[in-house]
């Protein structure tokens, strides 16, 4: 596949909109590829690491977890910001210790993407732990969850998008995708 | 899998930090399980509609965009925002036309997802369309967008995050989930 062409819009102004510790919503005036100027909006976020945890017995250690902007609980993998310096690596280790108390004997990178590229600046990278032994773990403040270790086959339905199987919860499109990106590896049976 | 706990957090205030015809800042005041108040600030999105597009002979129609919060090409299928009263199935017909000039003879609904659950509110769904016929896009000021015709096998090492396979460009998640859920569907032999 041949390499895309040239970046095709510049830079006129850039302003923040808003600001906090945790995103940036900026407004960038541009001079577009056919001369005309134009606004647009988007938010950066902090990057984000998304780890699928399978047990020593097979079985995915998923959270079923209440997330005030939907206000609703949602089916997710173990999956955080990455602190400053820290690595996606380390990231996905510091968050599957903190949110279900695991500790991996292998880990395996699944991938890495943008999300919603239109208005949003972010970058997820997925990551398989296996081996995963459970031990206490330390939420935070905002991290309602319950831990549910479910068979593969099962997590897989939910990531594709099975909401009775899911007692009437839906996943993080996140989730879905890393299970997905994890099926070769978790030693199930795929339908084909 | 029994259904979740009730909601365990009630808003005490809430407040618009930015808002523009397409999108909302919000910041909520809450009171938390533990009692203590909080706040949650949170972006909500409009909804918004994937679509994988297969041709009649079967190679999948995709897009390599210039995204300009990323300032890079990026792969994606046909996608966009639902209009106020439009049905995820009404946007994806709508935005197959517009983007590829396309027409399918069947549809199928692959599923739906919330994304970024802990900071954006929106509601994608992915839906894969068969049998289809290209013709004249009518694309918009900001798409900026190459087509490519490429083989289900190359589509689905685009989702699973192959960089070289790409030309260089990346992938976006929601692109990659659809094309993940797509997969079953696709009459390609999958690798187990």
């Amino acid at each position: 596949m041949k390499p895309p062409p040239p970046v095709p819009w510049s830079i006129l102004k850039q302003e923040t909109l808003y600001q906090d510790s945790w995103r940036t919503l900026r407004r960038d005036r541009l001079r577009l590829h056919t001369g005309e100027e134009s606004d647009y909006v988007f938010l950066e976020t902090a990057a984000a690491a998304f780890v699928v945890p399978q047990l020593e017995d097979g079985r995915i250690a998923l959270l079923r977890q209440y997330r005030h902007p939907l206000r609703a609980w949602v089916w997710e993998v173990p999956a955080g910001s990455l602190e400053p310096g820290e690595t996606p690596a380390a990231a996905a280790a510091r968050e599957l210790a903190e949110e279900i108390g695991g500790r991996a004997r292998t880990w395996r990178r699944l991938g890495a993407f943008p999300t919603a590229v239109a208005h949003v600046v972010d970058h997820t990278t997925y990551l398989l732990a296996q081996g995963v032994v459970l031990g206490e773990a330390k939420r935070e403040l905002h991290e309602v969850a319950e831990l549910h270790a479910v068979h593969p086959e099962d997590a897989l339905r939910l990531a594709r998008g099975d909401t009775p199987a899911a007692g009437g919860s839906v996943m993080s499109a996140h989730s879905a995708l890393a299970l997905l990106l994890a099926e070769p590896h978790l030693g199930v049976k795929r339908e084909t």
